[in-house]
């Protein structure tokens, strides 16, 4: 069997069965990153690997089979940066510490390698990570670029995917779909925005859109065993699912769900404090913040209201 | 300018150019891993992540070329997982989690993705290391791990490549040369016997030999600001370095000193403690210990005594 049978998802699961039990492991496998007891008794290390490859996750040529719009030196390194720190923001984390791990064929250009050290410093330095080391090596083929991060989280603060409970409400940020058109190469990491609301509302269940969010609710659905029902009519779409749907044959909803790499926050939270948030939210952020649904008691259901069920699938790399 | 052009060093040194300096990092680019302040003042925190790269750090089929035999799955994971516990040994440090980036081509063999994690888990549990998490990625071409690894370190163990001094004496663990034969992909890494050393007398510099020793020694001085004189007849060569020059026009000694990724502790310790030093460790160990030089005041000057200069050039990737 080929891994292109299995996906993405499968293929972790098998590493994640594999591996032993360790009561300094509070949370690994399964979420956005590993969460460990630290010697501080207050704090949480997190711990984030996410790798960023030519071919896959951008490309520096345009290609006219996929119109993906190529991708410049400094924007494979601050993307390669941005996907790790969004995961630590989905914990409700700081980020503290990186590594990067490049792989380049002979023929990459020197110009190409500052360039892309530029863009991840850039990012890292813009939300308060620092690049504590790196390492080369020579790839015979396509460029790659993987940012280790180590970040930490009061234990108070950290936020689960476990966590969301039948009867919440559903929130998301930002505008969702078509981002490689361009987005998924500028994107902003939401690392101000997860803490803020960490430290000022008690956000049950965060995760970062990265696979598409009806492949992310799948996500918290299976972690929290728990249902979502979504306002198809809710779902914030952004204008370049909406002109991507003027070239292809897919809706700009279609995009909005399944589309992977948003990096937008997606969470829970007692639906007491929906009007609040939302308040506070807009005095405080530019960014939108759209109220999508409810958390159900029926695992694995995750019905999108208003929507046709064609368009529920996640995004996955494999396949 | 190409990458092949400059060498994996000259790549290293630009990105540790352009990094802010950060009181929380004691040290970082430059020598095995990183080292950072943690919130328990009697420990650091070490940070390491090193890639292993198809038809670089290995192959899955032999090339009539370059007769370097092919690697299993289980050695690709175990060699991922063992370069980096090697860099943790070499600051006195105990492993603590990984986390494991795989690239993998969609065509490979879900059999071979179950081998690396059997390795990757085999080595990790070995020496104390705790895999908490993975990613995978669809990539065009080659197969390529990445682990990162979280280690700690008491401070008062803690062993840098800057603390050799004029006087001193060096030491070299095992025997070198003619790793890629064979042991590159299941070799030892030496925690164990860098933790008994950190506890038992006081190394003072120590690093691991990944890039031949003349290559190492050569990083030891520039950190150091000392030189080196070596007896070329006390290297230890190993048994591969001397089936290997049987066949190509290369002595024992130039394999012992320019082959990378022996994986062996190179250390320095003062004089006075060497011959305690030599008895303890053969009654504890089994791996052999040389004693092969001096530290001396001279930066950058790194003698081979008794050896052809032609034999002193490390090893590089990119060439």
């Amino acid at each position: 069997m080929k891994c292109s049978d299995l996906g993405e998802f499968e293929l972790i699961a098998r590493l994640a069965r594999t591996l032993p039990h360790d009561p300094s492991v509070v949370g690994g496998v399964g979420d956005d990153c590993a969460v460990l007891r630290s010697r501080d008794p207050s704090r949480y290390l997190l711990f984030k690997t996410d790798p960023v490859i030519e071919g896959t996750h951008f490309v520096f040529r345009c290609s006219k089979k996929t119109k993906v719009p190529p991708a410049t030196p400094f924007q494979v390194g601050w993307k390669a940066m941005a996907r790790n720190l969004s995961d630590i923001a989905a914990m409700g984390g700081v980020p503290r510490w990186a590594l990067v791990s490049l792989g380049l064929p002979a023929q990459t250009d020197v110009k190409a390698v500052d360039g892309i050290y530029r863009g991840l410093n850039a990012c890292a330095s813009q939300f308060g990570a620092l690049i504590v080391g790196g390492d080369t090596s020579q790839t015979s083929d396509k460029l790659f670029v993987v940012v280790s991060l180590v970040g930490e989280v009061e234990k108070n603060f950290l936020k689960l995917r476990s966590a969301a409970r039948a009867g919440q409400r559903v929130f998301v940020t930002g505008a969702l779909g078509g981002s490689r058109r361009h987005k998924h190469l500028t994107f902003t990491p939401r690392v101000e925005e997860a803490r803020w609301l960490a430290k000022n509302f008690p956000v049950a269940a965060m995760i970062d859109v990265s696979d598409g969010l009806a492949g992310d609710l799948r996500r918290l659905s299976e972690k929290s065993r728990v249902g979502f029902d979504i306002l198809a009519d809710a779902v914030p779409v952004s204008a370049a699912a909406e002109k991507m749907s003027r070239t292809d044959r897919r809706s700009p909803l279609g995009h909005a769900l399944r589309d992977g790499e948003d990096f937008e926050l997606l969470f829970t939270m007692d639906a007491n404090y929906a009007d609040d948030l939302l308040r506070r939210w807009h005095r405080k952020f530019a960014l939108p913040l759209a109220s999508i649904g409810v958390v159900t008691k029926f695992p694995d259901r995750i019905r999108f209201i208003g929507a046709p069920t064609s368009e529920v699938t996640g995004y996955e790399h494999f396949r």
